[in-house]
């Protein structure tokens, strides 16, 4: 484990508009805004899903191409992590065309398939149903593609079993190491935050991996705060949570960002510059 | 917790055969001598994949009756524990319409959308991918079909979040305690068995819970003991398992019961009778 | 659990000097100050073990009265938590003595016999050898007289064993709820912080429990970010740790009540005020 | 982890009589009828704590040596492992002195100083209060004793905190490979056993060691069965519980033997012989 401490800004996902919170970024420029300001505040990496000009998730090559590239001519050192699950109307050679298309130094890499749904939290009643796929085929072509292009997988882990999934997979034998996991919690159809099941995760990594986390609403600071005390890394940002933890809106993806850099100070860590954050996770393009 | 265990005998499931061990039930009268010789030795309930003649899983529903009814004849005591999953072209009507048709006593409620997938444990070669779906929707209409025909759910969870899943939907308020749960591991697409995993869930159960397990292949043994010596019930037979510990073929369910009857009273706990079953899950019909 | 989280600054212990951090009391009107200063910070208790004029631990009552009573005259509402292990040389009649005498708020109860020592982290070597004695007739005398005082024990945890040994004597009856429960780790004897360990003792706890934590020297920084994220209570102060988690002295014992006020806001949560302290943990004396 | 699992008897301890059990052996004779007769059941190992003529605990040499002797000259290849606790009037010295005299393959080393008493389980009231110490000192000095012996330690671990004292012991470099741990559970003093506890333990062994476990009364059948689906090994004996599952009085060290033989098998594992013991352990002395 580093001292350093990646940050990730996760900064628009595809659930989160700007009635949410206005900061959420639609077009390439106001991605490349808050990529820039997070990465003054601390961010080493941007994980984007780009957005239509109607704010909807795209799976647009040229879309998701422009805005990559906005980001990276803003601020040419961070690190840009594309998503390949770019809307639920992506069939899957889609969502790994655009990574192959674009090669961005790194990409996720889902490995549960699951429900990925919205489901009130107090009264249970479901409001959207959606299932996100990932069948193991998926896990083995995407991962493939991905190495064969030189863009490093994060290996989002949605329940222990995506571990396992990956895992799986990966006896095929073409990962290259270190492998870097995002434990993601508290999607409606993935696992809730929980102590006991973070560190039984940390438990299962395989030998020379690093971990981050990121979680849904509240889920968000404590999961953080448990990976930075355990020597892992954090992803913040509008994608998973709009608020700041005394409930007033995030100012911005930065400001979650602050709040990051904040909790790593508080346990005598800095956060790791972009080119700290690629000796760490094996990123090697140059 | 009681001191008495509850041994399921899982007759078939879906995805043995009799190559696999000779002893897979596949008519209604292969089902009774097996559900027999499971209760002669010890099962207080079986669970039940009906097959069609040809040994594939069937969702024809005059099928699955004469399953039922011929297992009920012939060991009228036992608890009948009818799988909703009946086999990969059922749909979602088909998979709830027989349980209301027959109502058993018990049927199973799946609560994770998940890879269910062939794939091989050495290479990690994908041989089948296919995915099970069971959407929140779901999962909300099966449980409330269940309660309303008064079949007692068993909650079948085979990742963490499964188990968060069922935590969401009952908060809509319809099912009745107490809440008998079933983790399931070890099956390519869920988490594979490991004992922090295992106590992790076993902490998250909500108050007034009961839980058995059961685990594919060697899993079996573990899992089973990990609950037993928790308090838990076992679940075995030759749809998760078709081998003994020492690798041979296991002679019939009865055998793998038998087993289950061994860890129990390594234990110094006895194997409850249907009655004490009834009694420890709260299945109240007569 | 409560959203308000209990700060305890433990200022002063019987272990760190003057010569560790000048911030360290040994008179009354040190204390008093270090208090003063911790209760503005955001203190709702403190822990204390007096000092002679030379900076040694005391077991003399009136110099530990004085202590006492110069806190609560410089700081009336805040509660006094007094040890009740006042240096290696007291005999088991004068701890509790001085308790029975003084009538704090609240004192530490000790769970664990152990090795309380001093030991080179990086070579093993052993400085100095300490046996902190804490028997089951002690726990159970020394319970009952806090009981019988209306002192309400903190219940200090230094290994899973000392949670074991307390329930143990605990089932004679006399234990008033709720129980307060302080786990300790790092010290040399007991458990270093894992976050395992601390997700099993928090399972294991009895039912209208609170805990709060400390750590030794960096092991208070994680301990205490551990028990925040799950709803516990911080302990901190210069008994435990004498630096900031930047490597730099702390200014006071103040400065690491900040830190810990930042990261209870750092989890949307705020300092509980000495009248909340009291009802979250159960002091009812007036 | 090795397939073959080490079955150790213990066969009499400090605290179990006849009047407990009539199979609890005093003499050298009686000690050396059950070695052999746990060694036909399949022990690999015998743990001894020799008796005097009344059965009292003895730290007198030569019966010390009588009993280790009459051990070997009837079980030659049986692994002989005394205790360097021997009786509460012993003093560190004469601990020691005896395992250096007598040179056994294997000897325990205790790492924790705690509270080893007798409690009653149900009222809570205090029967025997007794301190049993093990300083770092005791610790460093009976493990460099042991090693320049060449008698290799099995760590008890009463707690985790005793797990952290060997470690940081440790750091002085003087412990061969690999490192052999026993963890004991449910001496009023130590932990109870509770599965999320051995595997927090489990996780926190260093690289190379192997684990065998034991628990007092029925935490025997528990924790060995937790350590054999782990891939550890057990330890039953008289020592730690007189009884089997049913609460019948068990026959002899050699029926606890046959448990143990049969959890293993339940879990398709065998019996380590002594030679595949030695070879796991790294016993090496000819």
């Amino acid at each position: 484990m580093s001292d350093k401490v990646i940050i990730t800004a996760a900064l628009s996902g595809a659930g989160t508009f700007k009635h949410n919170n206005p900061a959420v970024p639609y077009t390439p420029m106001e991605f490349a805004e808050e990529a820039h300001k997070a990465f003054q505040a601390g961010a080493a990496m941007v994980h984007i899903h780009a957005r239509g000009e109607d704010g909807m998730a795209t799976h647009d090559v040229e879309r998701i191409r422009a805005t990559h590239d906005a980001i990276k001519e803003r601020v040419p050192d961070i690190i840009v992590n594309l998503s390949s699950a770019v809307g639920p109307l992506a069939t899957p050679e889609q969502r790994i065309a655009q990574i192959a298309a674009i090669r961005p130094e790194m990409a996720s890499l889902n490995t549960n398939t699951m429900n990925f749904s919205i489901v009130d939290r107090k009264s249970g009643m479901v409001a959207v149903d959606f299932v996100f796929t990932n069948t193991f085929t998926m896990l083995q072509d995407f991962g493939k593609t991905m190495e064969a292009n030189q863009v490093k997988p994060e290996v989002e882990v949605y329940d222990i079993g995506g571990l396992d999934n990956f895992l799986l997979i990966a006896r095929q034998g073409f990962f290259s190491g270190p492998v870097n996991f995002n434990f993601v919690w508290g999607v409606a159809g993935g696992q809730k935050f929980r102590p006991d099941a973070f560190t039984t995760l940390v438990h299962a990594l395989p030998p020379e991996s690093n971990f981050t986390t990121c979680g849904i609403a509240r889920d968000q600071f404590k999961a953080c705060m448990q990976s930075c005390l355990m020597g892992g890394h954090m992803r913040v940002g509008l994608e998973d949570n709009t608020r700041m933890p005394d409930g007033e809106m995030a100012r911005d993806n930065a400001e979650l960002v602050e709040w990051a850099v904040g909790v790593a100070r508080a346990l005598g860590r800095e956060p790791a510059t972009p080119a700290e954050a690629r000796a760490i996770m094996g990123l090697k393009r140059i």
